[in-house]
């Protein structure tokens, strides 16, 4: 990309989304340029990419039409078709590989590779009738997961089963194909942003992860755990990302329990828990993904400070509705606001996030949550 | 632009050049977005932008299409044409206002109007023909600087006249109306950026800028002056900044000779001085600009740690030339690259910058000057 040509170097996404806008604010300052795909018109990306294609993410032809343009392609989410891709005879490079997406779309199919691997995953099975949960319950214990196998996404496709009279109720509010995950008590959530390049891979830092209604709420990094545990953390996205086939950045989500760590899922491309490396670290997941996808060399995992990330969710559904607080937020040293311009706010949409960095994780979290109690969505 | 509605809040950009593209990447997590007016079609900013409209920065045509287009107007270039945006008929707030414009892009009227706030300037007069020149000697002696009023920008337009024979032939080489200025035996140059707000000004810690050949090479973040100049040298463009009119960052250069200061150049607009804002700073000059323009709350202009930028300028002027060395500078802590994408090189044209950031300004700047050692353009 440093050879001036007439032609710039074109990265295509399937995709455009927050995390693909947030791909090309960060990828502009290395001369890259993103094409991305995307059924919604004026995708969140639109407005800092080269061009949008309007259509669907398994559109043979839209999917085509994006290769044809550019000169890699990558993903900002998991609902890209891998087969399709595959199928359509490309010369470009395609990363994460298309069979790595395969693998991870299906949940059983995800953790049955990781299984096989050695890594530590919650004890799960394949379920389809009430029966085979009361056996998954009798394996496991209660309280059990049931997901949706494909298709789910913050916390969607995701319904905890407490007891045997619960069992039906879940299996009829979830669909499509079903599997059954041992709970983890787990004492705290962490996360893990690997990275898979030409010539080794490279972990940043574990967040802490807090979720309530199993949607991501805020990450706090460091992680407020034990080195012990924090270098075990990254040793465990170090043995995932050799299971995974291609380049770029991965989410490696886990649980902490009892001193043990268990692989919770895997996300192929740059992930909200890592939304914090933007200022919290040297590189970010973003520029760090595309780096990896384009071949560049790495860039470092280095922290900065102490990071504090809190998600902005949509909570009134109406239109219009206007964000309060945000001047508040603005004023601060040290506070970083990310909006994502989408058109359409809905309860528990992700509609941007900010960022506090501080001296300590316990102080800049403070800080965080002060700040939030600021933001409102008001009709 | 914290309100969802159908219709994005725009800012019009005079000018598509590197300046606006990093507007471009800086303003978008504050969910604001840009078209450009640019003469040269596929601008740099053009790949990160909304919309780029081709036309001359003083076609009333396309002017008016950008008016009508956007919810603000400002500027990436002093050649913007303040008398053509003042004639068409606006309602959209325009910053920093047109008079500004008007004042600084004739040299002469700029020191006049710093000179009658009282604000230190070196000695100037109007000179016509080579008899003004001759007095003006008188009056300052040699070496004297010939400036041509209008026009002139990195250099081009200034030339220096060490005696009296010289005379003729740096009138012969430099167009338009002239003025002479005394020549400051300066023991280093500073730049500050300055920050219009709507309620207050704001000024970034003074950087040290090294030119040759009339050209920034590169910027050393903390100033490497006493604490004392430092102070004074932001007082005084506190002082500048009152004399402008509107909304918006200034780069503010200036001489420190013999314990003095004098402004040499202003910049209505964010300046090649505070491209270390990006990473030095809490706020980046172009994140700053925006919400200056936009009427968004300032923001805090606290250094991170010492900064060195350089300048990648261009010394092929043939095609296709590739930037050699790019791979190391990727690969080192604490190094960040900015290409602008442009497809034409030429001699000591602005192609990129890098910023490395360390504890201290000396080791910083060590540190750059061997990275850039590495860059060099090949055919």
């Amino acid at each position: 990309m440093f050879t001036l040509t007439d032609e710039p170097k074109i990265v295509g996404v399937v995709g455009g989304g927050q995390l693909c806008r947030m791909m090309c604010e960060a990828v502009s300052p290395l001369g890259l340029e993103i094409i991305c795909l995307d059924p919604t018109p004026d995708a969140p990306a639109r407005a800092v990419c080269r061009d949008q294609i309007v259509g669907a993410f398994d559109d043979p032809e839209a999917l085509s039409e994006l290769i044809e343009r550019s000169d890699w392609l990558t993903y900002d989410i998991e609902l890209a078709a891998p087969e399709v891709i595959r199928e359509i005879n490309t010369q470009i490079p395609v990363h994460p590989r298309p069979e790595t997406l395969h693998m991870i779309e299906d949940k059983l199919r995800q953790k049955t590779r990781l299984q096989e691997a050695g890594i530590p995953v919650p004890a799960f099975t394949d379920v389809e009738k009430a029966e085979d949960v009361r056996k998954a319950a009798d394996d496991f214990g209660y309280p059990l997961m049931i997901k949706s196998r494909t298709g789910g996404y913050d916390g969607r496709g995701n319904l905890p089963v407490h007891s045997a009279e619960e069992i039906s109720s879940v299996l009829n509010q979830l669909p499509g194909q079903l599997m059954a995950e041992s709970f983890v008590p787990y004492e705290r959530e962490l996360s893990v942003m690997g990275v898979k390049q030409k010539n080794g891979t490279a972990t940043y830092p574990p967040t802490e992860t807090v979720h309530e209604e199993q949607i991501l709420r805020h990450t706090i990094t460091p992680a407020r755990t034990s080195e012990t545990m924090k270098a075990r953390a990254e040793d465990l996205a170090t043995s995932v990302l050799e299971v995974m086939e291609g380049r770029g950045v991965y989410g490696i989500e886990m649980f902490e329990a009892d001193g043990d760590l268990y692989i919770n899922e895997i996300a192929p491309r740059p992930h909200n828990s890592g939304h914090w490396t933007i200022e919290g670290a040297q590189t970010s997941q973003f520029e760090q993904h595309l780096r990896a996808v384009t071949g560049l060399p790495m860039g470092s995992t280095e922290p900065h400070q102490a990071s504090v990330t809190v998600n902005i969710l949509g909570s009134q559904g109406e239109r219009p509705v206007h964000l309060d607080g945000v001047d508040e937020l603005l004023k601060r040293p040290g506070v970083h606001l990310h909006w994502y311009g989408k058109k359409q706010e809905r309860r528990l949409r992700k509609m941007g996030h900010f960022t506090v960095t501080g001296e300590d994780p316990d102080n800049t979290l403070e800080h965080a949550m002060e700040l939030k109690q600021h933001l409102t969505f008001k009709p």
